[in-house]
């Protein structure tokens, strides 16, 4: 993938974990008004970027995601599994035979791009929780630069599912000119109010875990962490899925429970438990504490009809194609969401992931997304 | 209502708070072979017990309910509202005219029957986190103590939703020749795993709560308990009744979140985070964090074929007439698990609740509730 040549107060470094790195040292002013002084952006790209630059597809990730959709290979050998990686390569639904797929991690995560656990220029401290509040608008403002730095000036289509899809619907009203197409899967044109207390309740777990400090902890409030996921596992999968996956399977010592010390001294009995005490534990490992309650704020935050008008005229004026992909067994963003986007948007279709899976559905039902993207991308005419 | 004369290690008192107290000074074995000393049994009866004593039903509360399912008048003249008084009084589902309606705190709660807050003789100090883990099959005995007492030999029904569907459940299978006929509403009977995984969350957020000092505080813990409160509240509605509720609207300083102390100075956006913070410290003024602890883990370890055959053969032994409800919207109890109760069981009845407000239903739909009940109870033969 080629490169515009290095811009004044621009550059592009890598960094193993995040993939690419474009760092512009210029003041970055937020939806909300504050400024960051300067801006990491850290992103992926599979396939190449064509003469005329106008194959990229955008790929948006959801709340705990990075900029890694694709695999990736690690100087030191090690392998990357991308979260997105049973759909893009060469002849999947993103067919990196075709396109160049772009996926960057959003502003405000915590995997490379400017975000909480950055450190501030103006006090060479970690943000922490003195980080502005960005919305969904200024993480597609973010990915724009970079867009613009790569000198793609058209995304045959962004996608993104969840948090991810919330991105795709803002692409689409703030640069209509820019995007062929989107398609938002299992997201919400507003966050509910049924969400949004969802998101409540983890961020206060977080919060409430005294290791927190008021976000000034040296060592993550990995517990209260902990919670907060597993209250998000139990919503991004389904009553059947847990039914069909744990039963009423109990633990016995030595069952594998040993793998999860982070409420070592808690008894408990089921499977379910273990399980979600482990998830937790997991994304503990390897997510901020601070950044979970900075991107579910902004996940709440999120309205594309903030400023613009009604929810329904708003949507009205996407002039790009849409496919808008609902899972039957979502209890986050349940089908109705979606048909509602699909049905206010002009020439939009709507499809259904007929999964139990949940809400998660779209990082599982490869095969289905596969046909599904394979069809809406096929009227897109072949690049060079 | 006419008592039993006084027995030996037996006495009734009055607590304005709780009803009335049958104590048992006797020792009681659990489930699990753990023996309490003694028991207080908190009660209310509304309507009057016939003269054979044929004529009572039970109702069986809920994970925070307390025996006052009908209004009561306190001697200072303070009232308490009931929790199912839209369903018991003259001409209503539980006539009052017809039946004498018995409501006792359930073992191991805190308004007036032993639990994790009274006083263990042994020791002169509460028992807090020692309390032995009861059963739901323990409540339905403590009950059948209760109902021994009064003299009361028949049920002419068992009534109770979530937890208290699960005591009629057991009540069905464990005094079979005493139970006339049950009406277990938005309930399994067998938890499921996506409900202890939401029960989990609970607990962990109380436990991980600094105040909860494993049990021995002297103040609540109340912010965890409040953030249990906020994931199951959200759990016991639905995405719909929020949606009309609470729609997006946002709070502005002075718009009546200052109701809301207990996460003072965690800043918040939007009513539906308000309404969640206020329902989880009403509930920590009036509930005991240790006491949600093991409730949930009875609820748990609910199973009605734990011990006794697979859960299909088990329920097709059950011999009461049964009315299972279920409701449209119910998340945590959704009407497949009462279509599997009605369906196992010889000759029961399935009627559903179609209603937007989730779960808690029940507890809401009071018109359709009398009509199914007034249909139901109408079989039963007038009383003197």
């Amino acid at each position: 993938m080629s490169l515009n040549p290095q811009e004044r107060h621009r550059d592009t470094s890598q960094d193993a974990r995040y993939g690419a790195i474009f760092s512009q040292r210029e003041p970055f002013r937020l939806e909300s008004g504050a400024v960051l002084p300067s801006l990491d952006i850290a992103y992926t790209a599979s396939g190449r970027l064509n003469a005329g630059r106008t194959n990229a597809i955008l790929v948006c990730h959801a709340l705990t995601g990075n900029a890694h959709a694709s695999d990736a290979l690690l100087p030191g050998g090690k392998t990357i599994s991308g979260w997105f990686n049973g759909v893009i390569g060469p002849a999947l639904g993103l067919d990196t035979g075709r396109f160049c797929v772009i996926c960057s991690n959003i502003l405000g995560s915590c995997y490379g791009t400017t975000g909480p656990t950055s450190v501030n220029p103006a006090t060479g401290e970690p943000y922490r929780m003195t980080f502005p509040q960005m919305t969904v608008r200024d993480m597609v403002r973010v990915q724009k630069l970079l867009l613009e730095h790569l000198g793609v000036r058209r995304l045959v289509t962004v996608i993104g599912g969840s948090l991810g899809g919330m991105q795709a619907l803002e692409w689409a009203l703030m640069y209509p000119e820019m995007v062929g197409s989107i398609v938002p899967i299992a997201t919400a044109a507003a966050h509910s109010p049924w969400c949004i207390g969802i998101s409540e309740t983890q961020r206060l777990a977080i919060m409430n875990d005294p290791a927190w400090e008021e976000g000034n902890y040296a060592v993550q409030p990995e517990r209260g962490l902990a919670i907060a996921r597993g209250i998000a596992m139990i919503s991004y999968r389904s009553q059947a899925s847990f039914a069909n996956r744990f039963e009423r399977k109990t633990i016995a010592p030595g069952d594998g429970h040993e793998r999860v010390h982070v409420f070592d001294e808690i008894p408990l009995s089921f499977a379910v438990q273990s399980y979600l005490r482990y998830q937790g534990q997991k994304l503990a490992g390897r997510f901020d504490a601070n950044t979970y309650i900075y991107l579910t704020r902004a996940m709440d935050f999120h309205d594309v009809s903030t400023g613009r008008g009604s929810l329904k005229e708003v949507l009205g004026t996407i002039s790009a194609r849409v496919l808008a992909i609902g899972i039957s067994s979502d209890v986050l963003y349940p089908p109705g969401e979606q048909k509602r986007i699909a049905s206010a948007i002009p020439g939009a279709a709507y499809a259904e992931l007929d999964s139990p899976h949940g809400h998660d559905a779209f990082l599982i039902e490869f095969d289905t997304m596969n046909s599904l993207l394979r069809n809406f991308l096929a009227a897109v005419p072949p690049y060079s």
